[in-house]
């Protein structure tokens, strides 16, 4: 069973490992002597092992990691039809990996979620007995207990329990968060924000989602609110929005608003890179709406700098490259609505989502949950 | 002598006294005997007294709160000219005030400071042996340490080592801070946010300023940025800012930039009130104005609680209250501009800036940091 204690050195580990027993001394505050002994149960319970050690003065040090293979998590993404079903293990690596039908009936979902993942245990069967939890990663507003979907416009969703009825159908702890956020947790967990305390991911699909850390915790405000940056007005006589505003960010930058505007004026485009390429030979109307989409894109994220200056801005993006004329815009309008001063100074950091990232997200959800000890 | 845990039970006080022993039991996690051998010490310092007794099932138990008296601070606030210096007891109450030259030369402005510090304390001679710190709330940039201005327009300063100028010549612990943020602190310690763990307060004055309280503690942003809302973009082809920008808020809707719009279009003003006369008397170019500058501000505030959700927000202003046209369409504009789904469910409130509101927050910026036990 592990303390709260063992829990911070985890944590720890996690976020700059690998590391020696003395440096994580010094960041959590712990004696040698206990670090000493409760180092030794973590490594006991197979969740730590040593890697490597690492010379200076006087003996060597031992450098200890995250044992890979010492807890695994499932993660589900429903942002794509299918949706996906993985297996991660303790450092985000997905090791096995299904796909399901996105029933949007909750009830039907979280049971056929109840007959696929055995059939996951069943490709790598040294999991089972190691598995901690489940996450969902879904399009929507989420309570803060991770457990109900408050609203979800793709999936038609109001109120759903669905961390009960999942837990119900499959029997692990389950919880389920806002797609965006997924993200942010697994970029904390596993990427290149590990060692922030404050950044923000800003996620390009059909969609527009956002999501803060802020002092090393995913900032959800008052409402659950917080990163609703789709829906912040950008053009104040703009088009109008799904939400019932008019002007927002979502109705111009989004992946499908960005298709359906080109298709409007004519230009053939299944993809964003369509529009770059009608933009590359020439097409007035494409430039222009590449324009319009990075400038949206750009002031937005500029006005999350102005606010909450972070550490780092991540921009998630289906397109195989972040790169082309809308990305050049969309950095250019950052870098000119920024406050001089502070211009240049927030590194802008793209990746490109896959089916992995989403499940990777998706089981972050639950392995931030095991690693706060909440399990 | 405090200890960290003395400091503890110091701000649960602060966050929600009056309160009982068995309130703070549950509020800090710590034991009841422990708790009563600390505020038991709490009172023998005077920082701590007991205001009355409240009855229950059982027999009635004493109501813990705040000695005014058990504690002093001295706020300068260098937001006028002159300046005001103030003495506030651990309830943020102004007990004496005075005033003097806002020196912008930081060495001789710090030892006027250093003359008018006797002078003060000569009024209110008890509080002499239970003074603790100093703090001074200015417009600019200030670092994380509480003890360089970064930059200041207003004061035409760049890193100026304020605080140890102050701390020199005085010789007590001395914070300085920025202005939206010292009010920020103040409403924290003393105002309607005391027992809000996340909220924003934009300052509209000259300029306008924002702080926000995220998670109990003000964020300041990887490069001390957070809430420079000023310099948001409103008006992307608008007028020319200071900051080099163009469009900024500060550029349409400050009471620096609302005047100097009003002049250049012919109505006399000398006060946002006077712009609001000319808009009651039918002139279209007043009600255009107002219009205009009340849509920023409610756009700008619109996208705080976009990208953060604060459970509140605070407007503070120079006008005798903030009613008329322009706070009407500030107001308007954020319910337009906020996602429908959250629209109306943030509180927006408003506070008249006084010279004892600016000295509060700035001896409030000292009052956070005995409390933090830094002093």
């Amino acid at each position: 069973m592990l303390t709260a204690t063992h829990n911070q050195i985890l944590r720890a580990i996690g976020a700059s490992g690998p590391v020696t027993r003395t440096e994580l001394v010094a960041r959590t505050g712990l004696s040698k002597a206990a670090m000493s002994g409760l180092t030794r149960e973590l490594i006991e319970a197979g969740l730590v092992h040593e890697t490597d050690t690492v010379g200076g003065q006087g003996r060597p040090s031992a450098m200890l990691d995250m044992r890979p293979e010492g807890a695994y998590f499932i993660g589900v993404s429903m942002l794509t039809d299918p949706a996906i079903v993985a297996l991660a293990d303790l450092k985000g690596n997905i090791v096995a990996r299904l796909t399901m039908p996105r029933d949007t009936d909750p009830e039907r979902f979280a049971q056929d979620l109840g007959k696929v993942v055995p059939k996951l245990l069943e490709m790598v069967p040294a999991a089972r007995e190691h598995l901690n939890g489940i996450g969902v990663a879904l399009s929507g507003l989420i309570d803060q207990a991770q457990e109900t979907c408050i609203e979800s416009t793709l999936l038609g969703w109001k109120d759903v329990p669905l961390a009960r009825l999942v837990h119900k159908a499959v029997g692990l702890p389950t919880y389920i968060e806002n797609d965006a956020k997924a993200l942010a947790l697994s970029e904390k967990l596993f990427g290149s924000a590990r060692d922030m305390q404050n950044f923000t991911v800003v996620s390009l699909g059909d969609g527009i989602g956002c999501a803060h850390f802020i002092r090393d915790q995913l900032h959800r405000g008052a409402h659950g609110g917080a990163g609703e940056i789709a829906h912040s007005t950008i053009e104040p006589n703009g088009l109008p929005c799904r939400c019932g505003k008019v002007g927002c960010l979502d109705t111009i930058a989004s992946v499908y608003a960005q298709l359906a505007l080109a298709n409007d004026q004519g230009i053939e485009a299944k993809t964003l890179s369509d529009i770059e390429t009608a933009a590359t030979r020439g097409s007035a109307q494409a430039i222009a709406l590449l324009h319009r989409a990075g400038n949206a894109l750009g002031l937005a994220i500029a006005n999350v700098i102005q606010i909450n200056d972070p550490e780092m801005v991540l921009i998630t993006h289906q397109e195989p490259a972040f790169s082309g004329l809308f990305a050049t815009v969309v950095k250019q309008a950052i870098e000119n609505n920024v406050l001089p001063r502070l211009s240049g100074r927030t590194p802008i950091r793209s990746q490109k989502l896959s089916d992995d990232v989403w499940a990777r997200g998706a089981a972050g959800i639950a392995t931030h949950n095991f690693l706060l000890g909440f399990n």
